[in-house]
Parts: C-alpha cells; sequence; structure tokens
C-alpha cells in the first residue's frame, strides 16, 4: 500500500491513526523539555499531545523513574515515535544545548525580570524564531516542584497558561497541550479538520417563488388572520426563512414540504 | 487535614491551590455535555480542565458506568465542587433542555451543512450569545465511538480542533481542555458591545417539538419517500431550519403554519 493511500485510509476510519510514518509530515517545531518528571503516565500523555499538534523533539532532564519508562510508553500509544526519539540530559544546561530560544511554562511568574507571554504569544515569537533557523525549547517543570528558580532563570521569557485563579491546578501534559495546541495554531500547518463545502444560498428569485408559493397556500388555508396583521405576520415568517440563508436545493425541499402539507386537501378529497 | 495541605497534596506541590470556593469566582459559561463517556477518569480530568479555565457546569447522558462514580470523583480531585454538581440525564435532547445554542465537538466534520468553527471562533461565538444571556452547551461524544450522527445534528454548529491529520487521537477531557481553554481566552476579553438587538433562539426542546410536529404531518402526506431517503431528507430540512437560529415565536408561528396547511384537509371536508 502506498504512503499515501495508507495515511488516507487510516485518518477515513476514525479520529485515531498514529501513521508509522507522523512524523514525515512535521516541520520544525519546538522541543519540550520535561525537567525531573515523575511520572510515566504524564511522559506518555505529553508526547500524544504534542504528536497531536505536530510537535516530536522532547527530552527529559533526570526522570524519577529512569528510561525508558514502560508507563510512559503504553501511555504514548501511538506516539511512540516521539518516545522513541526522546533524548535523556543529566541537567537543564545539558539538555538546552544547541537552544537559542528558551521559555519557562510557570503559572506563577517569578519576581524575575523576564518577559511573561500567554501561549498565543509564545508560540508566535517562537514561530518567527524557527522560521529564521533558530531551535527553541520549551521548559516544563516536574509534577512535585515544578521549576526551579535556577531553571526558570536559564530562559528567555516565561510562559504562563491563564487559569482560573482559584483553581489552577493544570498538570504537566495539560500544560503541554495547551503549549503544544498554540504552536498548531500558529504554525498553520495543523489543517482544520473541515474540507466542508459552505452553502451557497439560492438566487434571490428562487426564494422569492418559494416564499410566494407558501404565502399563496397559507392563504388559502386562512392563515394570514385578521387581514390587518398579515403584513407583519409575513414579514416575520419572511425574516425567519431570510436568516437560513438557504441554498437552492433547501428551497426546492420547501416547496415540496408545502406541497406535501397542501396536498393533503386533495387526499382528503379522494 | 487542613484545607491548604490538601490542595498542596491535591497538585502534587506544584502549582497553586485549589480552593473550595473555586466558583465563587465564575461568571455565566458554557455548558459541557459528555455523550455516554465511558472512564470515570475521563470524566473526572474533565471536570479538572473545566474548573482550571473557569467552567462548572457538566451534565452526562448515559455515563456507561453509573453516577456517582469513585474513579471521575478521585481523579476530579479538587474539582469535586464540578462533580458534585454534575446531572446525569437519559437522553441528549434532555441534557440540552433549555440550552439556546449547541455545538458539537468531533474529529471529522460529517457532511451535514452545519457551520465548522475552530474552538477560538467557537468560544468567541458562545461568549457573544452568553452575554446576550443565552444558555450554550458544547457536547463531547464518549471515548469509543465519539458523537453519533443523531447527535451532532442537534447542534448548531461543529467544533473541530485542528489536529496533527497523521496523529489526531485528542482523548475527551484533551478536547474538553482545549475547548475550556478557548473559553477562558474569549470570557477575559470584554464582550465586543452590539448595538442590535439580536434574537434570542428558542430553547431546544421547542424547536425539537416544532421539528417533530413538522415531521409528523409530513409523514400523514407520504412526503418522505422512498422510504430509503428518509433520514437524509429529514436531515437536511433540520439543517436548513436549524441555521435560521429561530426564535421562540418565530417556532410558534411555524407550528401555526404547519397547523394551517395541515388543516386544509380538515377544511376541504366540510
Amino acid at each position: 500500500m502506498s504512503r499515501e493511500k495508507q495515511g488516507r485510509e487510516e485518518i477515513a476510519g476514525g479520529r485515531r491513526m498514529a501513521r508509522r510514518d507522523g512524523l514525515a509530515v512535521l516541520g520544525p517545531a519546538p522541543l519540550f523539555v520535561l525537567v525531573e518528571p515523575q511520572m510515566g503516565e504524564n511522559i506518555g500523555a505529553t508526547a500524544r499531545g504534542m504528536l497531536n499538534f505536530g510537535l516530536s523533539g522532547l527530552r527529559l532532564v533526570n526522570p524519577r523513574d529512569g528510561w525508558p519508562n514502560e508507563k510512559a510508553g503504553a501511555m504514548a500509544a501511538g506516539a511512540s515515535i516521539v518516545i522513541d526519539q526522546t533524548r535523556v540530559f543529566e541537567s537543564t544546561a545539558a539538555a538546552l544545548a544547541g537552544c537559542q530560544y528558551v521559555l519557562a511554562t510557570t503559572a506563577r511568574p517569578r519576581e524575575a525580570l523576564l518577559p511573561v507571554l500567554e501561549p498565543a504569544a509564545a508560540a508566535a515569537e517562537m514561530k518567527q524564531r524557527i522560521g529564521r533557523g533558530e531551535t527553541c525549547a520549551v521548559l516544563f517543570g516536574g509534577e512535585r516542584a515544578g521549576l526551579s528558580n535556577e531553571d526558570v532563570m536559564r530562559a528567555d521569557g516565561i510562559v504562563s497558561i491563564p487559569v482560573n485563579p482559584a483553581f489552577a491546578s493544570l498538570n504537566l501534559a495539560q500544560a503541554a497541550l495547551i503549549v503544544a495546541y498554540e504552536w498548531a495554531k500558529a504554525d498553520g500547518r495543523a489543517a482544520p479538520a473541515s474540507e466542508l463545502d459552505i452553502a451557497i444560498p439560492a438566487p434571490r428569485e428562487d426564494f422569492e417563488r418559494f416564499f410566494d408559493h407558501l404565502v399563496a397556500e397559507l392563504d388559502k388555508a386562512g392563515y394570514f388572520f385578521p387581514e390587518a396583521k398579515r403584513a407583519n405576520m409575513e414579514r416575520n415568517l419572511k425574516v425567519a426563512f431570510m436568516r437560513a440563508g438557504l441554498t437552492e436545493g433547501e428551497v426546492r425541499s420547501l416547496r415540496g414540504v408545502i406541497k406535501a402539507l397542501a396536498s393533503q386537501r386533495g387526499g382528503a378529497d379522494k
């Protein structure tokens, strides 16, 4: 089966479906660096969220349970291509080697004099820089302690996700998902899943003929009563139908509806 | 255990603290409706993601493992205030009672002629409507099958999250997190002031009753022929009427129209 065909079928089959070559379509994107992550499940979920939104470069600094991690692999499921390429480092400094622009995610911006960006602005900034050939990385702290001040100070800026101040318990994988999502939006590569043809409204005269037909049948049925209210009643009905922006096919269907409803008289006469 | 200590542990030392009064600061927001969710963990994670971004109204349609669900409660942790107020319904229609604007999340937009919105646009639309006093809801399908076509057809539009087409496996809680996140972003901006009195759509159940009435009368008139085409014909008609965003008054008028047209039989009999 050709690669393209295979991709098509998998996607047509539903939502999921990692293609083995899921990375082939990905362009350059930020690296995600998890500093002292604890639970394999969260590493795996982060990998999934990354691949969902077109990122694949994952680096770990001293994962608590070592590496490779079975639970990470299980949770990553179809995103094992991210897990398989994950690199492990002994210090944040080592993990950031070669990076030109680094952002640190924290829920509470520190007193540090770093610029604070919301995820969308952070993604836009990275998109620009990556376009210029820079390597960008986003640091995420472990579940327990978040990022140390020392690690935050390695960054050029802070990404802060605006959460409900009364309940700000985003976990590692959720924070990564949102940054990845904003990256995909900024990157513009994640195609909107839709290929819908937008409905084209029927020509005006078709609509008018439909509406005249409706009014004529309603007249026969004595709908416009009292006569003084006719103009208002007609106008209100027309506005409702106009708002729908009916297509040609829909106008045809509705004329069929009128005919069917009105023709009951014929049926009763027989 | 002190409240503060509990909060700390819930969040695993990480970022901030869940407060018991997490809801006190929340304004009106969309409802999230999970249709036949399977895993309690995902319901709990959805509740957390909602509260993180200032939403609290959660409704379930036929959760597989019944309700309440221990695993949902455990996963929701500090968001138990959402879980405690979660309401359970036996049908999607019942869960949507009172809602004026409904969006369905699906990874693959159907052929239905519903507008397809990315999450940010969906959030902006809901923000406007909620500002006008409308009740908005977002439908999410269960883990296994997503939303049925029938449920999608109850919606006024589709929310589609743009994912990497080669790996589109967002789970329920992740999809909910992203919609909630975009809601928080939209909510944080002042609603664009509208000078117009915009018509407020009829409650969903009114619309459904109108449409059922129409179908019943069309049935009597033998409109749905051949039978094999019925589903399509019904769906197309429904989409056309839904797009109009009919007000309560308009729904009433249209029921009058159906009655008038159909009652001609009675008139002819006289």
